[in-house]
């Protein structure tokens, strides 16, 4: 069995947490997190032993799953390479380029393995969709199209600690552009403020954002806060040789037809946690993997990087109403 | 310019009226119907002349639609195939089998060219499906399942005089039962009659027929009288390398997402004549086309007198709850 | 934690074990199967320990899965029931009704608790539109329409001892029509042999079942032991008001679309372990529930019985022509 | 009968003859066209007499359709206002802005009725999505996310003539995108050169383009001159409590299912005169039933002249890599 520590307890190392108990390989052995009496609670329902420094931690581990709040994720991240523990960090890899840069510094003749976790690369129907396209099932890559929005906005006290819409949430939608076209040379974003419930935080409820590769590929992402259908995910490739779509995911296939309407669905799968569960643990399946197979696991701390910079380039771009070029 | 003479000014004389007048090659040059008035209008909305007897409207025609009421088909069959005009008959070809037998023996040796108007055939889903079967891409056909709903019933005073539902409506799917799996050699009916309203008129308001083949392929018919959602018309053939789908058709492709549903589509067009206008129009093409080739138009009167064998074998089956054996 | 114990290990057996491992309180106590090679292997993967008699694995157990041949199930019953130890049994309930009423026989007087594994009434999907149909969303039912095939037949050999389609493979599909209808009355088949390499098994490799209850309300079963898109498991419920479907389930939403086609889709999930899986669990979940709240679960050794009933009048439907009245 | 001539004899003329000739109350008068060849085959097709002058023209009408090049538009629109005569005239209303406000500047005084032809707001689909969001079925617009492919670029030499892509094909968008959202402040558009069969023509063969209204709500436009699954039509308008969608529409609804796949649908309708037959001629009845009731029909030519603007500024945005503010 492989020991994974988890530093933090909060929502998300709740799902690392779940994937390590399923996943027939793992235990969980330790977790840090600052209060005692959450890690506790947190070791009761999955195992392993509370720790209160990261060198305990690291003491007992094979390998690491970072979940603790942005501003530590370097922090951690040097301290597990230091020990030779290989990392899982979740998205973003640092509060901001600066951070990314002193990281990488940091780690310079390190041999650290770690890998971002960007889940949706591993969403059954997206990396399927990868799949077929890496096979030319649609021939080049000429357009791609990304629908994100949240079933509804966040606690209104997280916004200013989450970095803004674009390093929160489009976040992905930018690795997600990067995994289909490559290095992107431009970015044009529209920020959009329509909840006036969120009109006071500073942060756009909504955006569109549109990336160009240097062949002049491009991606289109459209985001919202909110979405009163439920969570709505959705990706379009669209090559010159075909289309290929992902959908939206229900809870089941039922479907409903009266005088009023026909074949009225469900709405869709609504919250990132039951939407994207079997995402979490096919990245940890990558993560093991490349592992055992002496592989630099993938995505890399440059993806992070790279999809930190479009979101910071985007940020520019809707709040000086320009094209940035990157 | 075709020469059309149509017999009856009912509803389906003017679906049929309708494709005369939009077909580039032909026009309505005579109609007979007992009511002069309704005569009168009906050529004013169509063009040609008012006739007041068969022999006046078959001077002037070069085709004879046929769209009087059952029991005159034969008669008016006969009288156009004796003075050579090629026919397009309305199904029921004849009210019952006897009829059937003495019309037969009436053209013996007529040359008539005769059609019956199973338009289903000439659905442009249903006839694309039967295209892709006759291809080969499902391999041999196994399992036909033919889904029938109204909209909702026929006047009540209508039914006592429509042969009951297996001869006036499901006689469609018989032959579209016969259109992919041949001639049928078992029968069994189950009829249902779930609807109070309908209770006293003697007829079935629902039924569910099987039918087999003499290789033992099957076709599966439901029908009701009535459906919420509109006119539920599908069929689906499962063969051994595959399965066909035609499925209900909407007046628009709008899909309606909300907090309660997903995805949800208008209502399916709800009446026959919306429903299969394209049908209609496509049968009277290959009406014309096979005359011009001197080809024999398909379906034939044997086709007409097959569906109505079944259509009988169908009401004796479900009043006597047995097996019925061609 | 409750502790379960299974007898059988075979395929079945594991699917069963799988939930267990994954339900929150509960875990594998005992397994007891003849070869005790398997029976390690088992527990080794699950959990618990190998037991040689059933008495031993009774003292051992809150509860009891079994999953040993349908031949043994009623002796098995019996062995948990006078233990006090509630029982979950594998479908069918047992081999013929004279053996149901042997063991309603010996189980009288001994307030067995006796749930029958119908995984299907479980399925989200069927389940979620058995609750649409309880809520009146459709009005009454008056046509059900189930579409059941496997993606590819069973083993030759295992033909011969599986009781025949209609208890093997059918008798879901009977359980689902009376879970929509209720009793029945009226049962009328057809058997086909259209698949020439099961053609020696004496067996039907396709059926098509109509079932009747007392007011007239219908199921039609469509059955094939082949399909090529995948294991094809549909639900259709027609009502006064509205109709229900469920559809297939795959494995991801990805559609694809080139010059050939479009919005073509994966294969449906392609055998009942995957199909099913959330089923089986949510089946385990019910049986614990109403332990824990002192109910009788549902389906009954009483549905099991009539499943039968219902499978072995099918039968002989099919082999001798006639409509069978219950 | 309303008396139409028709300007042009080209394809777009054409489509409209068939309107006309379709339509219960309107007769085709007239056809002007330079080559009397053409003009003569034309009303060989559709009735009427060639005319040699556009005043021998508007002697014979009670209205005109206006199919002569672009650059032709607003000296026949002026001619017909002249006489009286309503006009329905092609898109886009001239070839640029100077143009359009020398015709407005022509037209002051002359209560000139003249409709601008974009008829995809008279697509049943996208009409019928237009009433949804007018009737508040997903409250506020916040969204538009509209993409138009073509099927295969347009003849080589087409091209240098065509105004370029976003006064040729987006142009329908840009009105779309104003029939949801009202007038637009903010326009950045993204240029793609991907066919290198396209390259030398200076024009761009795929689009991007951002449009913002004053209140922040956005339009996104992804175009492409090409499709291999046809011609690829889509429309989505999220607002604040729903979503509605607008697929392409098909010529069956035949599905087909197979080892490999599931599912298949037919390509797309793959012409422009096949996929807007219907919104030709719902377009002709709005313009007659404007003129019957004594309204302005929509759209007028201020809108047409909104769409230009939005065009040229779309040119300019692409070309210099700027947003654009109207």
């Amino acid at each position: 069995m492989i020991k994974i520590g988890i530093i933090g307890a909060g929502r998300i190392a709740h799902v690392h947490a779940r994937s390590v108990l399923h996943h027939p390989n793992t235990e969980l052995a330790a977790v840090m997190e600052p209060s005692l009496s959450s890690a506790t609670a947190f070791t009761q329902a999955y195992g392993g032993r509370p720790t209160e420094s990261i060198d305990d931690l690291l003491d007992e581990v094979d390998a690491v799953i970072v979940c603790s709040p942005t501003a530590y994720h370097p922090e951690h991240i040097v301290a597990a390479a230091r020990r030779g523990r290989p990392v899982l960090c979740e998205k973003p890899v640092a509060a901001d380029l600066g951070h990314v840069d002193a990281l990488e510094a940091e780690l310079a003749g390190l041999d650290a393995t770690v890998m971002i976790g960007f889940n949706r690369r591993f969403d059954p129907s997206f990396a399927r969709l990868h799949h077929l396209v890496e096979a030319g099932v649609i021939g080049d890559v000429e357009q791609v199209t990304i629908i994100s929005r949240d079933p509804a906005p966040p606690p209104m006290d997280y916004i200013p600690t989450s970095g803004g819409i674009f390093k929160d949430m489009t976040i992905h939608d930018f690795d997600m552009a990067r995994h289909f076209l490559g290095d992107i040379v431009s970015v044009v974003a529209i920020g959009q403020n329509l909840d006036p419930a969120l009109e006071q935080t500073g942060d756009f409820d909504g955006a569109i954002v549109t990336l160009v590769n240097s062949e002049g590929r491009t991606a289109t992402i459209t985001n919202s806060r909110h979405c009163a259908a439920g969570y709505d995910q959705r990706l379009e490739v669209f090559g010159s040789n075909g289309t290929l779509n992902a959908d939206n995911v229900r809870p089941t296939t039922v479907r409903v037809s009266t005088a009023d309407s026909t074949d009225a669905q469900d709405p869709y799968l609504d919250f990132f946690l039951s939407r994207y569960e079997d995402a979490y643990r096919r990245e940890l399946d990558e993560f093991l993997l490349a592992l055992a197979e002496g592989r630099t696991p993938d995505p890399t701390i440059e993806d992070g990087r790279r999809a930190l910079e479009i979101a910071e380039a985007a940020d520019r771009s809707a709040r000086t109403g320009t094209i940035i070029s990157l």
